[in-house]
C-alpha cells in the first residue's frame, strides 16, 4: 500500500480547491513542501538526500560510481495535473521498496532524483534544473531570468535558502538514467497496454513573439488609423495552428501578455509565446520560420512590428536504442516516441545512457486537472521500473 | 500661470518612470493623492469640497439651486495619458480663477466636480461614479464588482475610508453640466481650431467574451484532438476588426486573460473584452450580434464554447442641441460628435442639460502616454470654459 499512501499524501499539496488544478511553482511554498516530503520519505528508507545549490535532489542507495539514477520532478505547470512529474518520483520510491522486498542487493548504487523547474512554468526555461546541472544552460545565462512578477531567478533561489555557488548535482556518479512518466498522449491506450518505453523526444522549443504597436483610444481612433498588435498576434495564432495541423506537427500559443490590457485601449504591446514541436529538427526550423514570415507579413499590413526571441530550443533526442531494446525485452513493452520534453532528454543529450518508462493515460489529457492514470496502471509502472532497476543495477 | 503650475503639480502623480504612462486607478494611492490635491486647490480658492459616499467630489462657489457644474475625472486607464480627465478638472479651477479676475459674480452657483472611476479601468464599469450618482447603475448591482485582484468594489471603497451609505452626490443642485475634455480624435486638427463643442456621444459598450475549451499538453496533444479557445478568440478578434472597418464603426479587443496561461499548455479558458461603438443604437446591436454569431460558428468548429456577457452598454447620447447652439455662438466653435463615453453622457441621459468643450489633440492619440495638447490650446480651452460658465451662471 506504500504507493497509494504516498499518492494520498501528495494529493492536497498545491491543489486549487476551486479548479482542482495543481500550482506547484519551483522555489515557492507548495514545491518546498514537496521537497520536505521527499526528504522525509527517503529518510524513512534510510537514504540521505543531497540537495544541490539550485534545489536538484538525489538520494543514493549504495555507494560507488556508475550508478543507476531514477526519478523525475515535483513541480507542475500552472493549473496542471497530479501525475506529470510526481508519478516518477513516487514510483521510484515504491520501486526501491519492491526491490528490497525481493531481497535484491544492488551491485551498482541506485539513486532517486528530483529535478527542479522541469516545466519552466515560473522562469520560462523548461528542464532548467537538469540543463544547469549538465551545462546545457549556463548560470550566467540563467541568472538574469525573471518570473511573471519580475523576480530574478537568483533571488528566488536565495529566498528558498539555496546557494548556486555551493555546486550543482555531480553527474559523474550517474551511469544510466531512467525516468518514469505518465504518458501525455494516447499511444498506449491505442495499443491497449499499461506500460511502454520511449524511443525519442521530438525536437521542440519556445519562442517569444513581441508584437509592438501604438496604444490608443478604442472609441475615438478610426480603424484605419490604428497600429493594433492584437490583430497581428491573432493572425499569427491562427497561422501557427494551421501550419502545424497540415504538417502533422504541433504549434501552440498558450500564454499571452498584453500592455496595457485595458478594455478601452488599443494595445501597445502583445507578447505571446509559441510552443512548437516537430518530428525532425529541419521540420521544426521550417515550421517556426514559416510562422514568423507570416507574422512579419501581417505586421507590415497592420503597421506593427515583431521581434522573435528563441527562449529554449531542444534538438531531437534519440534515447539509447540498445538500452531501450534490452529493457523492452523485460516486459514486451512497446517503444514509442513522445512530443514532450523531459529531464531524461537533457541527460541523454549530455551523453548519459537514458531510458524512459511511460504509464498509460486513459484520455491522453495532460497539463490539466483532467490528467489521470488508473492505480492498477501506476502499480504496473512501479513493477516495471523495479524490473528495469534490477536489470541495470545487478 | 496658475494653469501651468497646477499641471506641473499633477505631472508626476501615478506616472510610470519607465513607460511614461499614467496609472491612476480609483480608490488607490495615486488617485487618493489627486483627491487630496483637489481638496487643497479648492481650499485655496475658499471653496469647501463635499465628498460623497463613493468618492465623487464637488466644490460649490455660491449657494442655491440650478447650479452650473463643471469638471471631469482624475482617474486614468492603465498606462494612460496625462490629459484625459485631469485637463477638465484643472481647466475648471483655472476658469473659476479667470472669472474672478474678470470680477464676475455668479447669479447661479458654479460647482467644480470630480467623478470617480470614469475609465472603468479597475472595476470594468465605465463612468461608475456618475452612473451610481444618477441611478443608471444601482449599488446592489455594483457592489459585487471585483477588480483584477479579486477585491470587491465595496471593500475597495471601504479601504479608501468612504461609506456608500453616507449618500451619493445630490443632483438637485445641478441645473447644467459642462465637461471640458481633451479631444480623443483629430476632428479639431482637421478643422484647424483649438476648441469645439460636442453634439453627441456614439452608442457604445463593453461585452465580456468567455471562450471555454480544454486544457491540454501543448506537445503531445494532436492538433485535431484539441479544443483550443485561443483559436476561437483569435478569429473573433480579427472578425470584430473587419466588421468595424467595413462599416465605419469601432470594435476592439484590448484586454485578454488566459487560463492557465502557460507556454506548454493549451488554454482551458480565454476571456476577452470587446469594446464596440457605432453611430446608431441599431448599428451597434447589429455589429455586436454579427461578431457574436461569427464567434459562435467558429466555436462550433473548434469544439469550444462561448458565453457573451454585456458589462455596460450606453445608448446614443445627443447633448441638448439648443444649449450647444447657444454656447457655440460664444466663440464660433464647431459642434462635433465623439465616440468616447464621458460622465457628461451619463448626466445628459439623466435629464440634466449638458454640454462638452473639447480641446485640440495634435495627434488624436489618447489612452496612451503619447496623448497630448499644446499649452496654448489648453489656455484657449480655459478661456472658452470661463466664457461658457459666465454665459450660464449670470
Amino acid at each position: 500500500m506504500a504507493f497509494e499512501e504516498m499518492w494520498r499524501d501528495l494529493a492536497p499539496v498545491g491543489r486549487s480547491s476551486s479548479s482542482g488544478g495543481y500550482n506547484r511553482q519551483p522555489w515557492a511554498s507548495a514545491e518546498i513542501e514537496l521537497r520536505a516530503w521527499f526528504t522525509e520519505e527517503c529518510a524513512r528508507r534510510g537514504l540521505a538526500v543531497e540537495t544541490d545549490g539550485i534545489g536538484n535532489q538525489v538520494a543514493w542507495w549504495g555507494a560507488g560510481d556508475d550508478g543507476v539514477l531514477t526519478g523525475s520532478h515535483l513541480d507542475s505547470v500552472l493549473e496542471g495535473g497530479a501525475y506529470d512529474g510526481p508519478l516518477g518520483v513516487v514510483s521510484a520510491l515504491a520501486a526501491v521498496d519492491a526491490l528490497r522486498e525481493r531481497g535484491f542487493e544492488p551491485a551498482r548504487p541506485i539513486g532517486i532524483g528530483v529535478f527542479v523547474e522541469e516545466e519552466g512554468s515560473r522562469f520560462g526555461r523548461a528542464c532548467l534544473g537538469s540543463r544547469l546541472a549538465t551545462g546545457a544552460t549556463t548560470w550566467d545565462d540563467a541568472k538574469e531570468l525573471r518570473d511573471r512578477d519580475g523576480v530574478f531567478l537568483a533571488d528566488a533561489i536565495a529566498d528558498a535558502e539555496l546557494d548556486p555557488s555551493a555546486g550543482l548535482l555531480p553527474l559523474d556518479r550517474i551511469g544510466t538514467f531512467v525516468e518514469l512518466h505518465v504518458e501525455q498522449g494516447r499511444d498506449l491506450v491505442d495499443r491497449d497496454v499499461a506500460v511502454g518505453l520511449a524511443s525519442e523526444i521530438w525536437p521542440h522549443g519556445r519562442w517569444r513573439f513581441d508584437f509592438s504597436g501604438q496604444a490608443n483610444h478604442a472609441g475615438t481612433t478610426r480603424m484605419e488609423d490604428r497600429r493594433d498588435p492584437m490583430l497581428t498576434y491573432a493572425m499569427t495564432a491562427l497561422a501557427a495552428n494551421k501550419q502545424a495541423r497540415l504538417a502533422g506537427q504541433r504549434a501552440t500559443f498558450g500564454r499571452v501578455a498584453v500592455e496595457p490590457n485595458g478594455t478601452n485601449a488599443v494595445p501597445s504591446l502583445v507578447t505571446a509565446w509559441l510552443d512548437a514541436r516537430a518530428s525532425t529538427d529541419d521540420a521544426l526550423t521550417e515550421m517556426v520560420g514559416s510562422i514568423e514570415r507570416q507574422a512579419d507579413d501581417r505586421a507590415g499590413r497592420d503597421g506593427t512590428s515583431l521581434v522573435v526571441t528563441p527562449e529554449s530550443v531542444s534538438g531531437s533526442v534519440a534515447f539509447d536504442p540498445e538500452l531501450a531494446a534490452r529493457l523492452a525485452g523485460l516486459g514486451d513493452w512497446p517503444v514509442i516516441p513522445t512530443q514532450a520534453g523531459h529531464d531524461a532528454g537533457i541527460l541523454s543529450a549530455a551523453g548519459i545512457p537514458t531510458a524512459m518508462v511511460f504509464v498509460r493515460n486513459p484520455t491522453g489529457v495532460s497539463h490539466s486537472p483532467d490528467e489521470h492514470a488508473e492505480t492498477a496502471d501506476c502499480l504496473a509502472g512501479v513493477a516495471a521500473l523495479a524490473d528495469v532497476l534490477e536489470e541495470l543495477a545487478r
